[in-house]
């Protein structure tokens, strides 16, 4: 029997979003045994310099950690390569396809998911500059609230990504993107006093989106997915949750859940 | 600056439990930003066969596996390797000398951890034959219970060390070892109802090994984590904890935990 494909998980970006992750793919895989679950290395350095820095240009690039960390998964034998970490994606789509690796990308993950949760782009030629007052497109259809790093949000992955689905991206209000940073930077701290301070600043800054017209929220940042709202306005679709969600569809097609114990490593 | 060590990490044996130590490391590493955490690869092969069938013969060896698994970790520059399964540690030892790559035992943190927490070896001569009633020694100290699968028993393993320290293991009655395993398979199969059997079994088998004299409980199967009993009559020691108070003794040592960013990787 063909040995089963190999998921590299490119993680540490941050150590905790990262373990919910890996935890959340283990317990949703169909597997009533071992022998059922995913095959996985993971490479997980969290020296990898502050991504938000590397982008503005205040800290050293983080395209050689990249790199390492795609080789190392690639000499591993991975097949398919993921990362639970959004503002890695600014510069990981070119590094895996220099290296010649798959990259099952959590920003598409995460849009598709957006898109089947909060409508699809309905009519043809809804583009944002068409946009109606708040966004509301003339399908009916609402703006995206985008939670995410400065970077990621600099980058314009997102922003884009929808642009291209006739998709309005709502960002918040500066003031709110610094609190929402903060609370990125609490969560990494992990004390429960510093994810309670997170927590509330998260509902805050979703309130303030809502009250500008998102009908859909994304959550396009995995140290988010740890203080994200119970009580929720509208619907606010979880990185995480999208890449979990991903990656199973693509490992675990059915009628290969259960594969039998294949033969002995070469 | 020198680069930090590399912890290498050889799960998937079961998912869930190497998920569970993951998850410890990282919230229990003194952290308040990413570039403080351990620098870790994973190999989490799950494809491994059954352990306890490889040592009563009635499966293939897991040999070739963890050989597999402990070079891909080598390779990756792992500079210490742990692994959170008890039962591998069977086969592990050699395998790692081989490599020519550090193990840090599960056991041996198990059985420091049960001696801290439960009572020195005391008197010199204390020795399992010369052990009193339920094996109390004339020092006072109890037998010590010793919660693992069946290969992990078969193979000695605690009940060496744990006789090595003058110390009386105490294992489960057959019908009771059954029960655990059973229980050990639940945890494996992960559903709430599955969770909740293995709980109530293991609550069990613990009342009777204290019933039959144990003063002290290993729980040396990671699985076992999972579901351990909240209500204690004595001190259960934590196999999965007990690693990860090793893995962060021998990596954290004072002075070393806030080593600011290191240089680029080469």
């Amino acid at each position: 029997m063909p040995e089963r494909p190999l998921l590299g998980i490119l993680g540490g970006m941050g150590p905790a979003a990262t373990a919910a992750f890996y935890t959340q793919l283990v317990t949703r895989t169909p597997a009533t045994r071992d022998q059922d679950h995913l095959r996985v290395v993971m490479w997980a350095d969290p020296t990898v310099p502050d991504r938000t820095a590397a982008l503005t240009g205040a800290g050293p690039s983080v395209v050689p950690w990249l790199e390492r960390g795609v080789r190392a998964l690639r000499a591993s034998g991975a097949d398919v390569i993921v990362s639970p970490c959004n503002t890695a994606h600014v510069w990981l789509g070119p590094v895996a396809r220099e290296q010649g690796v798959e990259l099952l990308s959590i920003v598409d993950a995460t849009i598709e998911r957006a898109l089947a949760v909060g409508g699809s782009d309905g009519a043809v030629g809804t583009s944002p500059v068409e946009a109606g007052p708040n966004g509301v497109g003339p399908n009916g259809v609402g703006p995206i609230g985008v939670l995410a790093t400065s970077a990621t949000l600099g980058s314009g992955l997102y922003q884009q990504a929808l642009g291209e689905r006739s998709r309005v991206a709502l960002l918040p209000e500066p003031p709110a993107q610094e609190r929402l940073i903060e609370a990125i930077y609490r969560v990494k701290v992990g004390t429960p006093a510093a994810l309670e301070q997170a927590a509330a600043a998260l509902a805050d800054v979703c309130r303030q989106l809502v009250a500008a017209g998102a009908t859909t929220i994304i959550s396009a940042c995995t140290e988010l997915s740890l203080v994200l709202p119970g009580a929720r306005a509208v619907p606010i679709i979880d990185s995480t949750d999208a890449l979990v969600r991903a990656v199973l569809h693509r490992f675990h097609q059915p009628g290969t859940s259960s594969p039998g114990t294949p033969g002995p490593p070469s």
